[in-house]
């Protein structure tokens, strides 16, 4: 096993550099922490640049997967206790760090499976909120997850954890402003839903079974008004008195309930 | 408006020591900070011993809320900078905090709605989860919470935040055991649905639109097996290869399945 034992070493730094969102765009690469969301990683098809193990902490699950990732021909690097602070300072890693490449996915394999529902995501700020968003979409068998400019960052560390592996099979797509977004919904026969706090069509009386495009907007604002005014309401049913329920919980019962209706057909 | 500055006040002392949750059981009462909280524990009937305000930040939200407490008999008083933030030195505060005391709810007002479904939670860790559960389940109706021994302080700071009101509203009984609570559940004409992984029965085919006593079970090992044995288990279908969702988010759909029942009859 290769060893770096300076934390000016170049790929120490570019590793580093990867806390950094502009440097992630640039790079085109995130940090995934600690052996279970590495395993994880490489059991989903995840591409793994590097993989890093803290010198002294060569438990036999780090052992496991050093075997496997040199059958594949990812680097295993071991680093000395600065290198690898530099890195990852977290209890997160415990001892285990790697570099992943992004997957970049296109509007076809996106859009592939046929009747697929979208979530489609209008400046969602909480990286926690974000990351369970990507993790219910995948478990409710969501075809995909459409990013509006102004979203935090897919792959930052917070939204990495709480996506708990998603990233790895969830196609994730980018737009950049809300009426290219319907444009391609459209152009794809996705019907448009906005989740909204009061006054939509209860969410059970809705058509989601297929083809919906369900649209959750920020933690304050909610949806922009561009997307709003081209979409029909979308409201869950709540009990007299109360105010709203948490964005990624409204999320999550919107797609269980597309989920329901589809098992229930 | 009275003045402490002293940080060292016998008042200052004991709304300080609430950050602990000891003092917070021996002395009943639990901290709640921003206006916009305070204004809610106002109009939801929350009982407030104190409200601290700090000195130089008296808004005009803050002098509303001062004159409304004062109507009431609630003591309203104005602390310096060390004083305040002895007790609260957190952001959320805004220059405000005020002591609450816990509502205490008898087993009849728990039970009290014909048919009602409550919520039971078994060893929940995460303060924000346990907060997110309480919100969802006065927004879907459900009847109450029971909290068995092992989870995380309903009134910790966090739990407070994230439960948004719900706690001025949404009854919340404790009880010691898995067995006990069993029992006091089966006595009042509840059935025990346990939320499991796989292998459950499929949410949407339970009866859960009333009398239903849904279990949720902590976030890294489940339910317990003595409230397991005596449930029928009930499980959110995934999409293939999903390992399972975040506690808070599996607890907001079966609350929500139970409402879609209820309405749609």
């Amino acid at each position: 096993m290769r060893e770096i034992n300076s934390s000016d070493n170049r790929i120490i730094r570019q590793a580093a550099s990867l806390a950094e969102k502009k440097y992630r765009d640039a790079l085109g690469m995130y940090l995934i922490e600690g052996p279970n969301f590495i395993r994880d990683a490489m059991d989903l098809g995840g591409r793994l640049r590097f993989i890093f193990i803290k010198a002294g902490t060569l438990t036999r699950e780090a052992e496991e997967i050093k075997s496997l990732a040199e059958e594949r021909g990812t680097a295993v690097i071991s680093l000395s206790g600065t290198a690898f602070d530099r890195i990852s300072a977290t209890e997160t890693s415990q001892g285990m760090t790697a570099v992943a490449e992004k997957r970049l996915w296109t509007e076809d394999e996106f859009f592939g499976r046929e009747g697929g529902c979208v979530l489609v995501l209008d400046r969602i700020q909480d990286p926690g909120n974000l990351g369970t968003m990507l993790r219910t979409a995948l478990a409710m068998g969501f075809s995909g997850v459409l990013l509006l400019k102004g979203c935090c960052d897919v792959y930052g560390p917070k939204t990495v954890r709480a996506a708990a592996g998603s990233l790895f099979r969830l196609p994730v797509l980018f737009s950049q402003g809300p009426e290219e977004a319907a444009e391609l919904l459209k152009s794809r026969g996705k019907r448009l839903y906005a989740a909204v706090m009061r006054g939509g069509t209860p969410c059970f009386e809705a058509e989601l079974s297929k083809n919906a495009a369900v649209i959750v907007g920020n933690e304050g604002s909610g949806i922009c008004e561009e997307l709003l005014s081209q979409s029909e309401g979308l409201t869950i049913p709540m009990d007299g008195g109360s105010e709203s329920l948490n964005a990624g919980l409204a999320a999550g019962i919107i797609m269980y309930e597309s989920r329901r209706q589809r098992l229930c057909l």
